[in-house]
């Protein structure tokens, strides 16, 4: 009882994982309980040369005609894009009663749980670990290692470009818009690098996340992103001054009140976890009842990362491990409650540029005052009267909607020259 | 169609387990697709006060007779040791087609393909995520979430107790024997500690993760074991200078001329993964192909995070995810061929305590250089003329079979108080 996969996208991804289902095909058919081989292809090119040899399997120009052949077993989507030729050959396969392998974060984070329900509705399974943190098996740990718990948060580096761009600006003291640019000469950031560093990217996987740790629909819209395009060299070095380092965290969080789902740059302290995480690495923290924390690191992008959870996703379904898309019946799924910004705790960085003039000091710290934040320490380096310099604050813990207001007004002080960098302080 | 748990063994992990199913019962419905619910237990004591209500449930004096019972589905092993009445229990389950959980490490290092094939014989599955790693998915990542994969080394901190005794003398300088006897007052290491501190607890779950990791039988006998009880704080001070940590660690490692099982006290770069995780913390690291190198850290003991793991076994079988044990069928479990020591290469940590006097430097250095050895530095700290005195090297890559020879010939130098001290430095 062979099973049979039809490839739809034969990139970096698509490639390698062919080719490591040919590569390891005794121990596949081992761990699957049977082959598992690539029958029907479908990509853009047919004669561009992919280190693969595709000449057993069965060309497809259209990507919904092999969603629905009946020489394929499961389908596997790798094209990308939130809606477009991916979700109708998704949409076809799962009509059709076909399991569906797939890559596609936005595809899941926008329209993952009516997809979810029509796999169930068709007795199809849907999968896409490699949706997530690339080779770290972090949904399948959420859905069925750790099913036993109650999630409290999960948390994690999920962008490596992002995480990249942050490191090396640390080790070189270098800017911004210079690291990225390096970053695009490695092939760690796209020509339009906005999908990485404006936390889209890390938006949609924390939607994913979201979802399954707290029985819910995924629900991109809901996730507060922000990106590392504010975050200045200065900053990262104010912040290893005050023993941090800042990362690009998503952050989904159940509280009495609601669960907040959030993507932006936050300072760690160098100690943590995941202030050792370096490089195009990503990382996921659970934290949960009763299991307590639980840490899972891994590449989080690259052919081998990605293909590595594919093959999972195709392994399961071929064994016949049946799981639920979001580790329960689609119908089951609710709607989450974003936390009211008045109930989010924290403390923060605030770096804010002034005119250096005699006063100043207390001007900024008198707002924080007047609003009830406790500064826990102020940072004025280098003197250039009647110029513009970085005065760096730390609270201790406040709420956001307070810290809404500190800006509101700390913009609004004549000696203020733009509105203030803010940044949330992670300690957990 | 409830899913009935029989508990065997109510300690802190059983009752814990009891508890948590009854305070998740809606979450856990959901994921398994079922109510899971314990019908039976049996334990030492009926009347024992446990923080749980166990008087909806059948009392069982006897184990095997709740092992057969008409009225469980899943039987849940949680009274440890080799053979004795939990193995009588898990067979007599197995045998009448029930599912067995456990997290008994020590029965399934040494009888766990016998069982798995016992277990496929009578179509009941055999799950023991919590024998390894405590709350660490981590046997779920090397059979499914990483199936893909061709792994070619699986190494970690197996033993919380021991990584909190060198944690503590690390941070304390105090010797061995002071911090076992806190670790012990603590909780953290029995009366009779051998079977942590020996290596013991550690051998049997690399042998588990070895067997997976390979698809192999599990072999106890072919760990090569030894545990901390050498370790001074001379050396944990020693190893610092030197940029290391000391850690226990077990690892098993293919080569092109088998496989290597082994746990040993090692040094570990101080900038390693490994050499951050502190105290009672497991961690396991996979290097493997194509996903490339992936950590899990969590807690590796304790009721919550092991009943977390006995938990997502029930639930996988509650929820109809059938996994072969070990990950992939019993029958095809081979026997994995021991890395003869020649082509087992590596650097190496020793110390040897000499008596000192003009010339013994040279003497020393002089055994390792006729065995071809490589020194790369030479510590000696003090003076103590006509006294023993430590003298500490670190060599550049030799093998095993070479360094044996060279602990040989150190002892037999007339300078030698003692044996060497020897441990391998491990930078992956």
């Amino acid at each position: 009882m062979t099973v049979r996969v039809g490839l739809i996208g034969l990139g970096t991804v698509g490639a390698e994982a062919a080719r490591t289902l040919a590569a390891h095909a005794e121990m596949i058919t081992a761990r699957a309980g049977a082959p598992v081989v690539v029958t029907e292809v479908s990509a853009r090119s047919r004669s561009k040369d992919r280190g693969i040899d595709i000449s057993g399997m069965t060309w497809r120009d259209d990507p919904s005609q092999l969603a629905v052949s009946d020489n394929v077993d499961i389908v596997v989507e790798l094209v990308g894009g939130e809606d477009g030729p991916a979700l109708a050959a998704v949409e076809a396969a799962l009509a059709a009663g076909k399991h569906v392998v797939t890559a596609n974060k936005a595809m899941i984070a926008r329209h993952g749980a009516r997809l979810a329900a029509l796999a169930e509705a068709n007795g199809a399974q849907l999968a896409f670990e490699a949706a997530v943190a690339g080779g770290i098996p972090i949904l399948k740990a959420l859905k069925e290692g750790l099913a036993g718990n109650d999630v409290e948060r999960v948390h994690g580096i999920l962008n490596g470009t992002c995480n990249f761009i942050l490191t090396e600006m640390l080790s070189t003291g270098r800017a911004f818009d210079d690291v990225l640019k390096e970053a695009q000469d490695l092939g760690y950031a796209e020509a339009d690098p906005g999908f990485d560093i404006d936390g889209v990217d890390a938006a949609q996987k924390l939607a994913i996340l979201s979802g399954i740790a707290f029985g819910a629909a995924p629900d991109i819209d809901a996730v507060e992103a922000s990106g590392i395009r504010d975050v200045s060299a200065l900053d990262i070095m104010f912040a290893k001054e005050l023993g941090y380092r800042i990362r690009l965290l998503g952050v989904a969080a159940k509280s009495p009140t609601g669960v907040e789902q959030r993507v932006s740059a936050c300072l760690v302290p160098e100690t943590a976890d995941l202030a050792r995480i370096d490089g195009v690495t990503n990382a996921v923290m659970v934290d949960a009842e009763p299991v307590g924390q639980a840490l899972l690191v891994g590449p989080g992008a690259g052919g081998g990362a990605t293909a590595s959870s594919v093959l999972a996703d195709i392994i399961d379904i071929a064994a016949g491990r049946r799981a639920y898309a979001f580790g329960q019946e689609a119908a089951s799924l609710g709607a989450l409650t974003a936390t009211p910004i008045a109930d989010r705790a924290g403390a923060y960085y605030i770096r804010l540029n002034v005119i250096d003039q005699p006063g100043v000091i207390a001007d900024v710290a008198g707002v924080l005052g007047q609003h009830g934040v406790s500064i826990k320490s102020v940072l004025q380096h280098g003197r250039d009267p009647n110029e513009a310099v970085p005065v760096v604050m730390t609270t201790h813990e406040t709420t956001e909607a307070v810290i809404r207001d500190v800006a509101n007004a700390l913009s609004a002080l004549e000696a203020a020259v733009e509105p203030p960098i803010l940044m949330k302080i992670e300690s957990f």
